[in-house]
C-alpha cells in the first residue's frame, strides 16, 4: 500500500449582526438559530472538510478552487461544495480514506443531529466523514458568539 | 494493511478568575500554577486527546460519550477520560496507531516535564501519545492568560 | 507497511507594531507586507511545518529543539529550521511521509505564489509540503491583523 497523505482544513465564519436567523452547518438547516456573515452559505464544516481534501492532495484552497469571481459557485452549498472538491481529489488521483471534522463554537447544539449530518456530508464526500463539536468554554470570538469555526483532518491516497 | 483514518480535537479552558491554583495539563500537577474553570479537571491536553480518538472512530465527541449528567464521569481526571475513551475506541472494533497533542499557551512550562507527561498519557492511551507545546506570542485568549488550548490528531485503523 | 504516525503543529506570531515591513511566510520573502515580531524571521508556515514534524515524531516541538539559547538558531530563517527539523526526524528512524500547512490570516496573499511556496518548503524537508491558506472572516487576532497563524499536519512512518 502507498503512504496516505494527511490534510488539514480550518474555516471561520462571522455571525450576521443584523439579527437574521438561518443557519447551516454540516449540511443541515437550523432556521431557528442566527444566521452567517457572506455570500456562501458558511457551513464551516463542509467548507473545513473541502479544504482539508484540497490540502490532503495538494490541491490548494477553496479560495484558488471556488474563486469567488466564478459565478457557478457564488452562494453555492456547503455540502456542494464538499461534493465537488471530493470529485476534483479523484481526477487528480487520489482515492478519499476519511475526513474528520469538529465544529467549534456554542451554536447549534450538534450532539442530537450528529448522525444525520454524518450522513449528509458523507454522501456528499463519497467518504466517511465524522463530526464532532466543542466549546471554547466562553473565550476568544467563538465563546462570544461572534462566530463559528469547525477544523477538518482528511486523509487521502 | 487496510487504510488507517485520521480524526482531529481541540479543547479550551478557561482559567479560574477568583486566585485559585492547582493546574492539571497532560496527566501532571502544577500546584503552583492559576486553576482552570470547571467541574472537570480542566485537562486539555487529554480531553483533545480523547476528543481525536473519538473523531478518528465516528464516536462522537466528550460531550456525547461522557454526558454532564452521568455522575460516574463528573469530575474525572482527564486521564481517566482518556483511558476510557481508547477502551471504547477498541470495543469499537479500532486499533490505536498515535495521538499527538500540542498545548497552546503561556503556562504550565511542559518541556521539562514532557517525557513524564507522554509516559502518563501513553499509559492512560495504551498508544504512543506524544507531547509539545507553543504559545501565542501574546495574542488572543490564550496570550491573554485567559486560558489554555490544546489540538491533538490521532490515527487508528 | 507500518502504520504511519500523525502529528500537529500550530504556530503564532504577533505582526510588529512599530510599522517596519518584510514578512517572510512559507519560505518566501514579502517586502511590502508588515512585519512579524521575534528574533526569528517568523515563518509560521514553516514553524507549524517543523512543529508537525517533531509532534509525528516524538521529538518535543521547536522550543525543546530550538532553545532560544543556543546561538546557532537564533535569527535563523524558517526554512532552515524546517530542513534541520527533517534531518533530525530523519535522524531519529523516521520516513517522512507529508506536510500540509495551512495560513490563517489576512495577509499575504498567497494564493498566487502557492507553486513556488510549496516548492521551497517541499525542498527544505525532503518531502512533499502542501499550502492553503484561508481568513478568519474579521474575528480573532488574526482578522484584527494584530498577529498570523499556521496550522499544519505530518505523517511519518
Amino acid at each position: 500500500m502507498k503512504l496516505p497523505r494527511t490534510g488539514i482544513g480550518v474555516d471561520i465564519h462571522a455571525f450576521a449582526t443584523d439579527g437574521r436567523t438561518g443557519l447551516f452547518v454540516a449540511g443541515l438547516s437550523f432556521p431557528d438559530e442566527p444566521a452567517l456573515e457572506g455570500h456562501s452559505d458558511g457551513d464551516v464544516a463542509a467548507h473545513a472538510a473541502a479544504d482539508a481534501l484540497f490540502s490532503a492532495a495538494g490541491l490548494g484552497d477553496l479560495g484558488q478552487q471556488f474563486g469567488t469571481s466564478d459565478p457557478r459557485w457564488a452562494g453555492a452549498a456547503g455540502v456542494r461544495l464538499l461534493a465537488e472538491a471530493a470529485a476534483r481529489v479523484r481526477a487528480a488521483g487520489f482515492e478519499i480514506g476519511n475526513i474528520a471534522v469538529q465544529v467549534i463554537g456554542n451554536r447549534p447544539r450538534l450532539g442530537p443531529v450528529r448522525g444525520e449530518a454524518e450522513r449528509v456530508l458523507s454522501d456528499a464526500a463519497g467518504a466517511s466523514v465524522t463530526l464532532s463539536a466543542t466549546t471554547t468554554d466562553g473565550l476568544g470570538f467563538a465563546g462570544r458568539d461572534e462566530g463559528l469555526a469547525a477544523i477538518a483532518t482528511a486523509l487521502v491516497v
